[in-house]
């Protein structure tokens, strides 16, 4: 079955090509009353539907975007084994009143010749940027690219990938895009695991684990809140993970809530961050400190 | 006299933020016919006059900048002693029958935080990339910034500048920018010098000599158009410069007109482009081959 037909099926009009996404957008822009885009790298869950039901609360019109970034995975990451199902997805959208998907082939969005990128500069340095060089730079390119190519009023991305948005609103700041961007809180499990596309990667073993990545962050602000050095409550939460089964941990930090860099105590605006493995499936989440 | 009322003298209606900008350029996209937008860095000659009577005859609506942006500039290169005359620059600009000039202080284009910047990539790697470091990551992120500020529906500039040209056609196409970029061809002296800003730096005796490098270039274009090898003919036109009384060739190099990948014979479209000095003035030209 080829794509528009399943497309078709779910009842969601979809556009791959600029051109066409272009055409619909300018439509809605006509009619008034704001559009939204919402962009996914697809493998839908609830957290990504948060982000439609925000966008429609605040817009007339809502595009969500589908595309697997190649530029933003490593050579050693989970590229080729992402989890993909376009039909399910657009019957999601459609569900949750989504009124339009753009899903682009890599050669519409990075065509022969591409040369020139956004450079996401020092927020992208530390947290994730240290363990995946290159990452932020491929998600601030294509976030730059798919907003230029949308030109929405607005546009949503989930708190979960936190520096990713600090990053997206520098970018939109500094380079003058004209948009408004919302970042919406994290969904979770009832056992206060975030969702995440990777969650499908656990092991039952694995998956029983996960949560308690919640529960070190939750743990190490309550810790900093009461008195503690967030450094001490860092390697503290850091070592509580492996003796709860985590193989690896990337970093557990306190950092400034915009800029990203480290704290040495709280008392403006703050977050924790962290990233940590469970066999071959690396986790992230965050919270308010 | 302060800016507003020197801009007045000029009868050239001037905006400094790119809020006031942008309220001007909606206003006018209302109305139709077209925006297009000239970037210059001021010290204004024919050249770019040229560009706002090109930029006239395609558009409605043209608006000039004037920005002299340090991000360009290296640290040991001319940015405090480039040449500023903004009251004569307008005047131009109203004779030119500009619109609208754009002369925003350096914390409008690069506010405290300032963080995310283009990357040309690879078309800022030869010629001048590689004796100007950062020169063309501090152009194509001005460019980008002045576009998306102004939304205009085409940008003009001028052929002299020629790797920058093909460096923003990029950007704009790999950063789906939407807008038409212009070229306009080089505006010379009677002898054949290409106008430029820095001109004004030459002695009497170093502008003398500085038509040479156009003379050199259109030389080597010659011989190889009559079958020499272009490595030969860059090295034969590089070594009149030294004879004519130039101090220094950063390069003369034949290149793909679009790639500026370098070229070992002709035959598609090519360009040679050449970098020289004089004294403390660099001259930069160009032509087609």
């Amino acid at each position: 079955m080829s794509e528009p037909q399943r497309a078709m099926k779910s009842g969601l009009r979809v556009v791959r090509t600029v051109s066409a996404l272009r055409e619909v957008v300018d439509a809605w822009r006509a009619e008034g009353g704001g559009v939204a885009l919402v962009p996914t790298m697809g493998a839908l869950h609830r957290g990504h539907l948060a982000l439609v039901t925000h966008a429609r609360e605040r817009a007339r019109h809502v595009v969500a975007s589908l595309f697997v970034n190649p530029a933003q995975f490593g050579p050693s990451e989970d590229f080729a084994r992402y989890p993909r199902d376009e039909a399910a997805d657009a019957a999601q959208l459609k569900a949750a009143s989504c009124d339009l998907l753009y899903a682009p082939e890599i050669a519409e969005i990075y065509p022969p010749g591409f040369s020139v990128t956004v450079d996401p500069g020092p927020l992208a340095l530390p947290l994730d940027g240290r363990f995946r060089p290159g990452h932020f730079k491929g998600v601030a390119t294509v976030v730059a690219k798919l907003l230029l190519q949308a030109r929405p009023d607005l546009a949503c991305f989930g708190e979960k990938d936190y520096q990713q948005l600090q990053i997206i609103r520098a970018l939109t700041r500094d380079l003058d895009i004209p948009v408004e961007i919302e970042g919406v809180p994290i969904v979770r499990e009832p056992d206060g695991l975030a969702l995440s596309s990777r969650n499908v990667y656990l092991s039952p073993a694995e998956r029983a684990v996960a949560p308690g990545l919640n529960r070190a962050l939750a743990e190490a602000v309550n810790r900093v809140r009461a008195g503690a050095d967030p450094r001490d409550a860092e390697r503290d939460a850091a070592a509580s993970l492996i003796a709860a089964g985590f193989s690896k941990v990337d970093y557990i930090e306190f950092c400034d809530a915009a800029s990203l860099a480290p704290l040495a105590r709280l008392g403006r605006p703050a977050r924790i961050l962290g990233a940590a493995w469970l066999g071959a499936t690396r986790l992230i989440d965050n919270l308010a400190a």
